[in-house]
């Protein structure tokens, strides 16, 4: 998998990308990600890529010919399986997107930043809108990134044990159940002792338990049509 | 409004602390965000600070002992309003959330990893639980990223137009109105006439229009119990 981040702060990606399972899926060869500045896609001496919008209103407009250029350049190295717009108006991310998104080779994403982009922009070149959900941010590469780590942990290999990542939360339509580790006792809190027995289908049990009182209690909403 | 960040990756967010808003934000004064390596308050050799799962399973569990001694050594230092722990079992955060956070005075947030922190640290010293979405990632950093940055940029002053953040989507609970600046034509596409009419009143019954029916196609959700 090969990930095209295209934004006007690379600067903010810098961190995510070279720490945790991103850096890690890339040294193994599995996903890679590039960072493109858009503002070196600009026709304009000071390198501008927005502008006011037309009609007037608070906040700058991502212009359509820069993004044009770098969409159109990475289109002719290599195909694409999406471009992808992150904005607050797209489709709300959900862990079923990210298990999909992780088969698909090449992607693009586009960050949007003040106002956003351009319609034309939209109406050309995207093939997909997200939001990570119903707030705003300065800008759509805290959601690239967020895009970016869901989906990469999921590839074969990435996470070092493959198990890890199927017990996750929203995997089985489930919330996890409570986890503990040492000490047995923390300042007069104790695990639970069926934890400590040894009773593996008993724990297994109780698991699942606590997963669906868990869901039923903090998520009903994901339990519509089950009968657990 | 002084926000700690506690993790195992401090350098995954350098960089979205070093730039866009946030950054502008602490230059300002405004608002100041400290991130905090977990590992600096481990009691063990190794700076170990997570542990097996009791009951066994894949994934590791975040200690209870280096959590307490950090959080106590801040509380020890400034009062906190909330005590926040990033978990996808939290409470769905969204742009209500974070008017209400932007109005804190201090906050821990607590980024999770692995499989998540030992009960106990629930249950002891968190106040509020929140998800940015239902998916998982390969920690809670990116999540006290988002969650720093829809806060911070409501506060007034940080914003350079302060009327940009009010006409965001989810603000009034619509969808924003697609947008569009130079050139008026691009490669035979037009900008709707309207918007370079000067005729004010009509561009804002347009945009208001236009934002009903994005919000009407996209989002019905949100739509619920609204007369337009």
């Amino acid at each position: 998998m090969r990930i095209d981040i295209i934004t006007v702060v690379p600067g903010l990606l810098d961190g995510p990308f070279a720490h945790s399972i991103l850096k890690r899926a890339e040294d193994k060869g599995l996903a890679s990600v590039r960072v493109h500045n858009l503002r070196d896609y600009s026709n304009n001496k000071k390198k501008q890529v927005d502008d006011y919008a037309f009609g007037g209103g608070a906040g700058m407009v991502m212009m359509i010919e820069p993004i044009a250029h770098i969409i159109e350049a990475l289109k002719s190295e290599r195909e694409y399986d999406e471009v992808i717009y992150l904005t607050p108006d797209g489709e709300t991310f959900n862990q079923n997107m990210a298990n999909e998104l992780s088969l698909k080779g090449n992607m693009i994403m586009l960050c949007g930043h003040y106002k956003g982009v351009d319609e034309r922009v939209r109406q050309r070149f995207i093939t997909k809108e997200i939001s990570i959900g119903d707030f705003v941010l300065s800008g759509g590469e805290l959601a690239a990134a967020v895009l970016t780590d869901a989906i990469i942990r999921l590839i074969p290999g990435v996470l070092n044990d493959e198990t890890s990542a199927l017990t996750d939360s929203f995997q089985d339509g489930l919330l996890a159940p409570p986890v503990y580790t040492r000490p047995a006792v923390y300042d007069g809190m104790e695990v639970p002792e069926l934890l400590l027995s040894g009773h593996q289908a008993k724990i297994d049990e109780w698991r699942f338990e606590q997963s669906v009182r868990r869901t039923k209690e903090r998520r009903p909403d994901l339990m519509e049509g089950k009968d657990f």
